[in-house]
């Protein structure tokens, strides 16, 4: 017997008929022999159609009233699915955020789960009842309803799963596990056994979107075994205790997989890409102190989150280009901001182009190993695909290219590390 | 100075426009210089929507997760107002069943307020913030949402009332107060300034359904001073300081305001009309002890409330004709029980007819004088109604008519009992 949370998005939920759906997944894996809690989004729209009263009400919303509304959304869904469960004959209920309850901070809309009190929930669970739980949703230190912001159910449901040492917290969504790559590009990517939360948190960071953020994060602090597995699987498809998705691990426990298995380590586990950046060049900097922080603090005032910079030495001495990124929705106000600093930069022109991708390749082998980036660049340069920005970190190598070019890139490199599936 | 409940329902409700308009009449409200707390119920036909979900995740819901799912509709509505009253500038938060809170007893789905802590919402009131409450819901002892049974949204506004030792309780409707009978049927009908909590049970009894029958007994209990005004009103109308509703006020604040103002007592405040009623005519029923209660028995369990009930001698010694009144909804349900024994109860024919209607004159001032039911019989019988059945209460004489002549009966007995406007 096994203590799992399960956790259902909005796509899941959106309606009786796919909350009947969910409900057999959760009395299946009751049936199993585990303890079983359940965290729901809304129904899929709903939050969408709340935050719109919300924004016609007052424009200028307090967040402690936007969260009383938006919160509502999940509530429905969490006595949707306890009463669907009910009429299979299982028992369940459902458990808000102020009943468990989950504190969270006083930061309404944005709130961070505090401290998640499990006894309630492990009393009712270990007596045989299924915990329904509405995820986004909290209760601040006094007593209003609180929201962890837009997603905030993957975090929720790996809060809940640490807090009740839960063995593991599957996440089920519209896609089957993590891939090498995207599979609408490459026909040959392959779906992944294990990634760690490092590879999953660069993946995610670079437009791999499969898990929000902040719940990797938390997965990682909270060492929380999460499975990413399709919600849309049929009768004959291997039950969720036979990990048919993929499994986020921490380092040791991917390392103790490796030797137990006889897997072979490999250097990159993923190749991601992003459309979603927008390049910035600036002519002719004067190459003196304080000319990049010109550059870059009015962006860091404005929230706009740069990511690569390079500096490119100049036609004349003493001049360098800059170059660097800014998410495509943040380029027109980035570029507002810059125009009206010319003098005080001192740049020549301005240039900026959005049609560039960004393609990432992660992977926690190449911490010890060399020679990942070089591989890189020969295969995208074999192909006449021109780099125009670098960045790295640990664990991951970028590279800013042609936007046109982002789906051969990623062809070109998903073989060049030896991911493509040979079966 | 004064404290005042507003109460708004789900038509003032629907749709962030109308929330707007609320907020206008509230913020007026406080502007007066009035500490304000407002009831809200959920938007028009969400209620309908969240409770046809239930039924389709589990035809024999669950009470508590149904209330789960219900309970949304006004906490969106709460935290919706509360955001637009912001907007105006005023200070205003939402405040839930849980948060307050109104706590009721454990039965879901048609819970009845045990206590109200006013505390908090006192507080706050006094440093100027209006408070905004979700009708209709409360907490349970074991912490759990309830709620209190469709339209008991005025209920809730009467019980926070009494909680805060209100000055007034202002119930906004779709009618600009009570009138002495059905504006649509007799042109001059007249609204009235006061009726006593007696006079409202008795109309909302028989069909004059402007407030929650609860509401009214509740208001009766706690001495709660109730006014029915119209949430429909341009900016040149008399403000709700003034009046211009239908108060609903104890027998003795009326023999005192009788006694202020010179105002005649009237022996008949108010005539209704209910055409949702179904006539059952058992013949030739043994005159016997038991077989009344052969007939009614069944019925009772059956939960179908029989209303009028009369006896004629048949035409054979030892035999009756039965005749009784059941609502339409339930007649089918009551001809199949009485079908299934008609041997048991011994009667020759059952016949039923749909086309009725029972015409009610009410007032407390007949309690001290004879004759209203002889002016009524007479009144009817000078224009050739047939009475079919009778039944009385301390202040309220009822018969049943055919329904055709429904508008015919009012419009004599406004006249009879001198009710005609003569402005």
């Amino acid at each position: 017997m096994a203590r799992i949370v399960m956790k259902f998005g909005g796509t899941s939920m959106a309606g009786t008929e796919r909350i009947r759906r969910v409900a057999g997944i959760v009395r299946k894996q009751q049936a199993a022999g585990h303890e079983v809690a359940v965290v729901v989004s809304a129904m899929a729209g709903e939050t969408d159609r709340l935050v719109n009263f919300c924004r016609e009400a007052n424009p200028l919303y307090d967040p402690a009233e936007y969260d009383v509304v938006v919160a509502s959304g999940e509530q429905v869904t969490a006595g949707l699915l306890a009463l669907t469960l009910q009429s299979m004959g299982c028992e369940a209920r459902s458990w808000l955020g102020w009943q468990i309850p989950v504190r969270t901070m006083d930061a309404y809309a944005k709130a961070r789960v505090n401290l998640i009190d499990g006894d309630a929930l492990s009393a009712a669970m270990a007596a045989g009842q299924i915990a329904v739980i509405p995820g986004f949703q909290g209760v601040s230190e006094e007593g209003r309803i609180t929201t962890m912001g837009r997603g905030g159910s993957d975090t929720s449901a790996v809060a809940v799963a640490a807090a009740l040492k839960a063995d593991r917290c599957d996440i089920y969504t519209d896609v089957d596990g993590v891939y090498t790559t995207d599979p609408r590009i490459v026909a040959r990517a392959r779906k992944q056994k294990y990634v760690t939360y490092e590879e999953m948190l660069e993946l995610a960071s670079v437009g791999a979107k499969v898990l929000q953020t902040r719940s990797v994060s938390l997965a990682m602090k909270e060492n929380v075994r999460v499975q990413v597995l399709s919600s849309f699987i049929d009768d004959d498809a291997p039950p969720a205790d036979e990990l048919p998705g993929t499994m986020i691990v921490s380092d040791e426990e991917m390392e103790q997989i490796i030797k137990d298995t006889d897997m072979e380590r490999q250097l990159v586990t993923g190749i991601a890409h992003d459309k979603n950046e927008a390049r910035v060049v600036l002519t002719r900097v004067p190459d003196k102190p304080g000319a990049v922080t010109a550059i870059f603090t009015p962006l860091a005032d404005a929230s706009i989150n740069v990511d690569m910079i390079i500096q490119n030495v100049g036609r004349e001495k003493g001049e360098t280009d800059v170059t660097f990124t800014v998410p495509q929705a943040d380029l027109a106000r980035a570029q507002a901001l810059l125009e009206d600093r010319q003098d005080e930069i001192g740049y020549n022109r301005i240039i900026t182009d959005a049609k560039v991708a960004k393609i990432s390749v992660v992977g926690v082998g190449m911490k010890s190993h060399a020679g990942v980036a070089a591989t890189m660049f020969k295969a995208l340069s074999d192909r006449g695909i021109n780099v125009q920005a670098i960045s790295t970190s640990e664990i991951k190598v970028s590279v800013l290219i042609d936007e046109d070019e982002t789906e051969l890139a990623v062809r070109v490199l998903h073989t060049a590390y030896g991911l493509d599936d040979e079966g």
